[in-house]
């Protein structure tokens, strides 16, 4: 993750995520600590998979203190397995310990998202369909999770309501027609935004293809309705397969000849990585 | 979802997630209806399950547009079912598409949570077990995901680093023994917090008794070792198994006597409750 | 400008800017004032040009109490008189009073960027080309700024480097070609977001078509190559005419074939329309 | 612009405007820089001026990555001339990019400021005219196009409604008399202020220096009229000379005898200064 | 205290302090009152003093509730005695006990500075001695101590460091005499600002008199020295005597003839007034 | 205080009590020192007592400028003497001047309630009873003022209303009875906290003992009646006494037999400790 975007919008939200976890200060160890002491601790991978999120990781304990360094011996999109020495932990035993927890939710998240996004990326090998998520990303967790997606192998959709357009049955409903709502959406937003509409049906694949839409969302069709629906449009707009889509369904979408895939499971159901910190000692 | 919490925690973070997905605007929407247009939208429930977050859904759409009017045929907590409408939206169809997305976002995920809890609940019925939730948490989720396994029949085990204390083997390192750990807890901490220790073996079991501790966990302990333990206790302390805790592994737990049993996998691993946003018509 | 952008975005800078003219209180006003009172003014115009921002004028009112009231005779793209009654405000004198210059300040600097830009869309008329703003904008008021160019007339470039990608020198130096550069973008955007390349003479241009840009630049070049260059692109992507574009410059632009012509002067330049807060007094 | 300055106020609002202009990321830049590389930068004067704001240019730059480091040529009050190197940048060439818009658009415009100000100081040179600024400033930029004021040789009038005290005919309407409103003023306000009154005529005047004001504005009253007054306070109050003070209107006040001009054209209405960052490559 | 001040500052102070005293909920409220509940509350004093801050307790309640209700009986400025019903509250029980303790910890304080302000101003009847605060207020404090004071019969001093000027030992070392260091701060600072010197002996006064200060600081002198200077000043300057200001010392200070008193003893020593909420009770 | 309190809670709070004491800067300082110059400052106690929030007063000179230095020769808790050198201050004479006043602010307070619970703590000497402070603290300076109370030799009770279950008279009313409020407290709240009960006599000190509460306030009674209710709850809970716990009562609780004594006026009735910056001198 660059650091411009961790500047910009992943630093608040990491320090609100630490303050969620410490609201004033981690008692316990406080107890028992009361002064500085230098340690080490060793991020361990529990589970094979696709590690994402390091920085993020890093970042936590930085926000808290400094000094606290850490050396990885993977970078994000790497293959890890179980039992791998992800990296190495150094600096106050104090804030080691305060960190850990909120540091390893954002780790674990980022890398199953990675981990799964990249098994149904596997799926689509030897294919030109790329993979998208969706908006359907846990509140206040996007920016982290469309990055796991990438990391994954995977590419992003719109980042939100106000980058994208997708022209959905109401926006037709509402304009009329596709044709004049893909007019409207070309006189209201930007030039440099594409234009895409979600069709159910042929009749409506074609109307889109007529009104110029840059993108044509087939949205739960059968496989047979997308072919014919990709044979019509013949490369005049980009096409993207959106409805539920399952690692059995990947199978009978691969020869279909769309160009996207689109998928929430990616952001909603991926499970996370485990991923633990152990070892945690005293440099003598 | 309490109104004083709503008011002090959950608006920030809600206006947050509404930001995320909003920057400026929902350019596709405001192309197509450049004025206000009051409609009408259900909302669906796809999958059973138990419901929670109802609040939450309907506080998004109340900080975008105070009007928007939400009659609810369910209250959380309420057992939910495929096709079940769950309630009804009424406000400027602009907001209802603008909202849609963060609003569900939050209710199936916490949906998916306490329908989650609310299974292994049902396992441990007949018994006095009582089951805990985690830390591991989504950053910047957790007063939703707690909440969501309160309404699933699940409790809360610690809110965070600063509201309870749990005395680990690194803790108890430091402090040089059990015994020491936890007095030097008493003496740091507030007097209404109690004090667990995490015991590994019936040796530390009976440290941690003996040094008058108010919780004992038993961490990654084998159901024999566990029997012996709560024996040696003997109603003395709180006693609270941890440890992956699986479906299949709960069989095996429920006559062992702890009070608790904490699952880290109530909050990262429950798969969302489908909910859908249908019908959504100008009103004549 | 639409209540959900109010709400999402301008709010803040409103309330910002209004702590910014009332760190604490208005000590003249209430030194005078020490009870509510009720009153009217008036909201005149001292210069013929375009409204834009009226509800943002009423919104820095309504932030510092809820119960004023304002009636407009105007809406924002309306063509307005010196003399003109734009509208009434009734409320607490004290809060008019407070108010008055913050909600003014945001008024006229948005009519101004409205009137400009007017001006220079009429200059267009006749063509089928669209005027565009670019991101030379005052800090903090981009959103007020980019609206008004809009009442104006005048399109949207880009709202910012994040969603919209602008490929210039320096991006085609780092990626080695125009041709490299364009498909590295194409890989790492979302597909949402078309491919602008900025060109500075005619051997660039065509290496953009070939490359399959989108949008294709043309900046400071004379209106002869200009010419060529969209003799040459020929449809085969969009065309923008950027560079220190003046009202005399305009004119020969006029019949070169360009689809866009970029302007900052329309937000760095306008000089405001003024407006004044007039004959404020008490309601008997 | 003083360090303390810039930390408790100037870099709140910096951030901002970079999150304004960065939501997320520089997705151009990034598409085509995945990774760290050092270069230098130019910042060009391409037009004649004061400039002011080199300290906001460098912090856009130094929130972003504190690694860069910027070399003046000049310091804020130095007259530059088009084609003036005025500093060269130096740092991770992703982060000149992504700062560079941001970063401009504050210079240029409070180097606007500065320019046309000095203008009008120099047009005033040989008199004890002090010229100054009002509250129409644009919002959320008044700290710093009132220290631009200040680079170009104005002064400030007070810096918003809770730090100086100006009784207006409404004040003096609701106090009764101009008497009254003064000593009203006086109990109210903490005595480290003095008290302006605005007055339009003759009578007026007299009674706002019988009501012992520090300080009497004369608003948009003719030469004459003015002259009478100052003959009349005889140094018993400051006097300042308000309403649409132009060029032209200048040289009638120079022998007037006003000790303050002010003028809100000179924070309204100043072009920007142009500059512009050339020159971009990579160090080797 | 002004509603725009309570929008513009102290709506964010009082909600932090909620935020404080209610993190996330009121545990124990909410673990025996699952729901709304109308009742009623008493606000009782319990000493004999002046009340200060009846706005800021009701707005406690109204954050967090708009519903509830208070009808007060006195208003700021009153004098209360022990066992005055000051007002009663009416709302939903659960919002009364949440919001009790953090409503009278600010009516305590506020009654408690105007309480014993009061109590010096009386020592100064007779006299046309002002009494004045100081910055020593208690840190995110300071709007409601200032207002506090003002309500007791005392003035406020300047509200801090951007606001006035106050030239120390320090400045006058620096600037290098008192009349350099008075020229310095008239011209750098807005005129509207009056110039105070802070003097240590009779020497000092003649300087600072000489050099036009507004505001002449009479520092740690003893009786007779502040006697002579406010001869030797004459009226030329306003005199202001400062340094541990005591009950006992006031009577020794009445007839020196100063024009102020400044003490910080009234916002850093006050005891607070004894108030209380009671026979808190359901709406049958 | 330690520094992950500090960048969690602390620095906010500081920072905006800076913003409150600098809302843009130091004019006279400014006025008078436009050039950095290094200084050093003593600072110095005027007053016998014991020092707390030494770590705060450095933070806010770093908030405003890394480069200060300070050396302490005390650290919190320990015992000072009127004369003592605190410590010696080292930066930029500008920044030591600007944020004197509002490091003595917190430094003055926090060491005013250390010294004022010393005191008490004092007295209390050969007892077994633990000194506790309330939630009767200065609005947004709990954090500050129960460091203070822990550095002073006191204990805390709970922080706030999340943290801690205490069951008054409403409470109990609400659920019908003292054993009905336990069980329901248990119920909801996490089982790490314990329940404290609010008792009034000897009989609602049996029903809190039955029911099994943790510990047991005696609230506002005689010694008799307590001594009486530590007899019946011999061990079975903790007690606390409570109730306008003076200086001079002290001597009457010692031998009661009570566990905790809880005090409101360690926070609200601790006059500050007299301490002063001196000697501040440009480094030759």
């Amino acid at each position: 993750m660059n650091n411009v975007t961790m500047k910009i919008q992943a630093d608040k939200l990491i320090m609100m995520a630490l303050e969620e976890d410490i609201t004033r200060e981690d008692i316990t160890t406080n107890s028992v600590m009361p002064e500085f002491k230098l340690g080490t601790a060793d991020l361990i991978c529990k589970q094979d998979g696709v590690i994402a999120g390091l920085q993020v990781f890093e970042r936590v304990f930085k926000l808290l203190d400094e000094d606290v360094e850490i050396q990885f011996f993977f970078k994000d999109g790497d293959t890890v397995k179980n039992g791998d020495l992800i990296g190495v932990l150094k600096g106050d035993i104090r804030v080691l310990l305060s960190g850990e927890r909120t540091a390893l939710n954002y780790l674990q998240r980022m890398s199953g998202i990675a981990t799964y996004t990249n098994g149904i990326v596997k799926m689509l090998e030897g294919t030109d369909i790329t993979l998208l998520d969706t908006r359907k990303t846990t509140p206040n967790m996007r920016v982290f999770e469309k990055y796991a997606v990438k990391v994954g192998g995977g590419s992003n959709h719109r980042y939100n309501l106000s980058d994208g357009i997708l022209l959905k049955d109401n926006h037709i409903g509402a304009a009329g027609s596709i044709k004049k709502a893909v007019e409207m959406a070309k006189n209201y937003a930007s030039f440099v935004r594409k234009i895409e509409v979600e069709t159910e049906n042929l009749e409506m694949v074609k109307e889109a293809v007529d009104a110029g839409a840059d993108i044509i969302m087939l949205d739960n069709m059968t496989p047979d309705e997308m072919k014919e629906a990709v044979a019509y449009i013949d490369g005049r707009a980009k096409t993207e397969c959106s409805g539920n889509v399952t690692a059995e369904k990947i199978q009978s979408l691969k020869d279909i000849g769309v160009d996207y895939i689109s998928s929430g499971a990616l952001t909603h159901s991926a499970p996370i990585l485990d991923l633990s910190l152990k070892n945690l000692k005293p440099v003598e």
